[in-house]
């Protein structure tokens, strides 16, 4: 994988060692603010690791739900210019996309459709009606066990700088189908997810996500609405992740280390190289 | 430090180990959505670790400029009715503070105060002047290499769930004044700064700050609001995060381990244990 523009920055630091000091460089790893338009009106600012921008703004526009379908997304555009600098990406929508938009603008503090902005009320965070994913999908667990090295050995920016999250997509098989880094762990489940969306592969519901860190609530809840069926993460799932994806059916899977792993939910889902079923389904 | 009610849930899971699975059970870091209301009015949704949200409220209120000083807060109160579960704070501010809210309000997309919902234009980022920390605050490396231990005895949820980050303030002689953790690094920034403001400690130019994972941007601007002038890191910073500690001051400590570390910004606050300066302070 090659590395975009300003992704890292080599800067010169000091470092002390028992007292000694001397002067290095250090290899940082690039945070930029991205600027959102919808329309050309600002909407929001993620602050990103700049590269893949594009897929970036398409992901987190359906994420958040600020689009329904890949297709209300007529076109986007990094802007360039020496204002811009590259920190800005331009939508154009649909117009019923942009109907709600109006409607959001109207009336701030009772939306609940913007991803960021409209969360002003906790009832707010699970209007939006997404259905469960692909119940029929099966994974194995040996197969599982396999993919935190391949994406380890697909992040070339994390060994230098050890400050970047990723997140990854496998197909059934357990190949890797693409692979985004960025400072927040979001954005790289964006990025992997506005990749899916460019390519017309959402629902991605034959398909399973990885993703170096934790996993919250806001990426359990970024990978039901991509239709992700099994979600996996090499740390811990929070409480809220954990009662998220029961609920909506989603295998989450934490702990993926060497050959072991917890099923948080959705067990149903392994299988054994066989194809039966490992764990009868059962209440947690 | 005991646990607040919540702030880890226990569930049961399944565990795969090659090949075996067997049922057990896990603790989960809680995440849990907090509303904050500003005179009624919902004006945001934290997820965050449930505990010590006054102080969560009052450290966002002041980091994210809402309030530009602690006794612009009133009155914070947690509401815990059976609709509100303990999951909304309320604040009650300043005539002025108020008024700044509804023009916010009302010019929603051009706004630029407020933390999450206002950050619509990059130039925004920075519109706040805020001054550069105690210039003349000094720490001696052997003092600070042995934060991270004193900070990890402290950390009683972590052991357990592997899922919360941890932030910290020490005096100058490296005792740990407060610790707090939260599946939000800004959260616990936040959290212990709100600690500080409701006991009249800041700004906290005499303090140092540890985080338990990566200092980006957001961290970084915190500390500054905060006026902190030591903010140390086990991990790694980013690029926005030392250029910001750059051009305010601050000093900046990342992969701050053992009996290493490495100094991003602000060197010349590093003083050895007799009080000389131990590097001379020039450009990076």
């Amino acid at each position: 994988m090659s590395l975009p523009g300003r992704s890292v920055e080599i800067t010169g630091v000091v470092e002390w060692k028992a007292g000694c000091l001397r002067r290095c460089t250090d290899e940082l790893s690039g945070e930029e603010p991205l600027e959102l338009r919808i329309g050309g009106v600002p909407i929001n600012v993620i602050m990103r690791t700049p590269g893949y921008d594009i897929e970036l703004a398409a992901g987190f526009l359906f994420t958040e739900g600020l689009v329904q379908r890949g297709e209300q997304v007529l076109a986007l555009e990094s802007l360039t210019d020496t204002e811009a600098r590259g920190n800005v990406v331009s939508a154009e929508v649909a117009p019923e996309v942009l109907a709600g938009l109006d409607r959001l603008k109207r009336n701030f503090y009772a939306a609940s459709g913007c991803g960021v902005c409209g969360k002003t009320s906790i009832e707010s965070l699970r209007v939006r009606m997404i259905a469960p994913p692909n119940p029929r999908f099966r994974a194995t667990g040996t197969m599982l066990c396999e993919l935190p090295e391949r994406l380890r050995n697909a992040q070339d920016i994390f060994g230098r700088t050890g400050g970047l999250h990723a997140a990854a997509i496998f197909d059934p098989q357990g190949k890797m189908c693409v692979v985004r880094e960025d400072i927040g762990r979001h954005n790289a489940v964006d990025k992997v997810i506005g990749w899916a969306l460019r390519r017309g592969l959402v629902p991605l519901d034959e398909y399973i996500m990885l993703v170096s860190g934790r996993s919250g609530f806001e990426i359990v809840q970024k990978a039901i609405v991509a239709g992700v069926p099994v979600l996996a993460s090499v740390s811990a799932p929070s409480s809220l992740a954990v009662r998220m994806a029961r609920e909506l059916h989603l295998t989450l899977i934490g702990f993926l280390r060497g050959e072991r792993f917890v099923v948080y939910a959705g067990e149903d889902r392994l299988q054994d190289a066989g194809g039966n079923p490992v764990v009868a389904a059962s209440a947690y």
